[in-house]
């Protein structure tokens, strides 16, 4: 079937996410044969550029899918909850970006570059992962190549707009008040961001986790088959606007060279090799932004693990770690024949 | 003796540190006969102000440093290269907060709460640490009485006036010029820092760590004599005018339980623990800011080691981690009777 037969709606169309899925099927040029954008109903009406046209914003309610074929859901767990299996009843595949289906055991969570296999059992719906647990994953499968990654300590420099555009919003704001010498006001985050570091990203678990460290390790076990394996993280938020950056150490069953290391990262689809610290070239999330790969680099012995190896990543959190997923699940899907569009539905 | 008979000079007392340790000083009300700004001879002549009197800049140089009785040295390596031995041969007590001096085996690197009495056998000089190290060993210390530390992770986040005065004023103009929409400027740092994170920290070594990384681990061991424990760190750049913080996952021999590590951190001085997810409490830079205190939080079990926990810490790196740990010293080496006045010399 062609690619060019599609409808697809954009659930959540007017936020951070939904409005890069959409630039991302006009990069791409995507041959769909209609794009919907969705989002609540205060906003329908509303115009989206999208090239030379204007698309209209309908509201995301369950008569909206009907001749839909594919939905990528980025508008919130509570739109997802409502709507995302009256979709599915409707024939839509659906692809949820938030979290509510991740860890449920009948709907695949994917990284088509790690896992797309699981993609063949999905019930309509296929979830894609938290934004820092996607890079984590493809640079853990690259490297388990080598030997079987034992344990996995991660420390992240997340970029606001991983929260919203609100929270985007509120960082440029507030560093405008804070150089203009004036007191910053917290609303999206507890405390102020701008020039400040917050290691708090999502709610508090009573074993002192946050629900983004533990998504963390959870999303990466599921994804990457390895119920065992030990992921430790602290997620951070930094005054950054977009991309994701993250420090990792990996150990290893047995030892594993820098050059191998790097080598099996370079040869990794979706993973580019930055690491020339004499040039000073290092992956940094504004190096990131509006790329579609992650960058990896300071690639190095840990010296604190007799097999461990120490790197770098970022990534944009907007496109692999959202929107871009979601749309390579898309074409993953299709490619591999693993869902029927309306059109050869109704034949 | 007293330490209202002694006179004080500040070495680089313009510079970021230099111009921390003269307010602390002022809100010490500390009783020093005299204090002396030194800074370069460009600088001499400069008028700073000191609560109600004005300090005159002295330029540095071999002669300014007779009749003074400590130094604190926060001008940089060349400058401690060029004079710290100088002043020490005309019976000046030498505090130098750079790099040069603290892998010497022959002088001692200090942080009074840990290795207090390393200062009793200096040679006219003792070395104040990095700003990231002084934290970690504190954490290390208070920690290590309830099991030894086998191995350590830190990645930091480290502030720009880490870097010193120029550098945060690159980031608040890149700041503002970002905001206006134009393109920043990039000089002390080989990449725009504002809205960005840099993973580099002082130069590359051979092995892909930086200086900075290998700091962290060297001056552990001396300070904590421990030569063997495995230090492996990852040090980053923020968007951050003052404090640096740092997620931390130390290894130990035996299990230690949250409750112990929380009890004996809160009882380490000069640390606080602010570690109270329910209210949005945990360390920030922002908080740190302006106190002396190390301030430890989010601790709770690493899970990816059998025997770990992790944390996370913020402090002052113009106080805690530079100029109040130097003007610890000097208080400790009096108390101890360390070095003697020149008020004492000459009887």
């Amino acid at each position: 079937m062609n690619s060019n037969e599609i409808n697809i709606a954009i659930v959540g169309s007017t936020g951070a996410a939904g409005g890069t899925a959409l630039e991302l099927l006009l990069d791409r040029n995507h041959p769909a044969d209609k794009i919907v954008p969705m989002a609540s109903e205060r906003s329908a009406g509303r115009k989206l550029q999208y090239g030379d046209v204007e698309l209209t914003v309908v509201a995301a309610k369950e008569e909206a899918f009907d001749g839909i074929d594919v939905a990528l859901f980025a508008a919130g767990g509570l739109v997802s909850r409502r709507l995302a299996h009256k979709a599915v009843e409707r024939g839509v595949f659906v692809i949820d970006k938030g979290s509510i289906f991740r860890m449920d055991p009948t709907i695949p969570l994917v990284v088509p570059e790690v896992n797309g296999d699981d993609i063949e059992w999905h019930p309509g719906i296929v979830s894609t992962p938290n934004c820092t647990t996607t890079p984590l994953v493809m640079v853990l499968d690259a490297l388990r190549q080598l030997s079987p990654v034992t344990a996995v300590t991660v420390a992240t420099y997340q970029s606001v707009t991983g929260t919203g555009v609100a929270a985007n919003e509120e960082m440029l704001e507030q560093s405008r008040t804070v150089l203009a010498g004036g007191e910053a006001e917290p609303d999206v985050y507890p405390h102020q961001i701008a020039f400040n570091v917050l290691p708090h990203v999502d709610d508090f678990l009573e074993d002192g986790y946050t629900k983004e460290e533990q998504k963390m390790l959870n999303e990466s076990r599921k994804i990457l088959h390895d119920d065992s394996l030990p992921v430790s993280a602290t997620c951070v938020r930094v005054p950054v606007e977009i991309s994701h950056s993250e420090s990792v150490q990996i150990e290893f069953d047995s030892s594993v060279s820098v050059e191998d290391a790097k080598r099996v990262l370079a040869e990794y689809d979706g993973v580019i090799v930055v690491d020339d610290p004499t040039k000073n070239e290092y992956p940094m999330p504004l190096k990131a932004a509006g790329r579609d790969e992650v960058l990896v680099g300071r690639i190095r012995k840990d010296i604190a693990h007799e097999n461990g190896i120490a790197l770098w990543l970022a990534c944009d959190n907007l496109r692999k770690g959202a929107a871009l997923n979601a749309l390579q699940i898309m074409d993953e899907a299709l490619r591999r024949d693993a869902f029927k569009p309306a059109a050869q539905r109704s034949k």
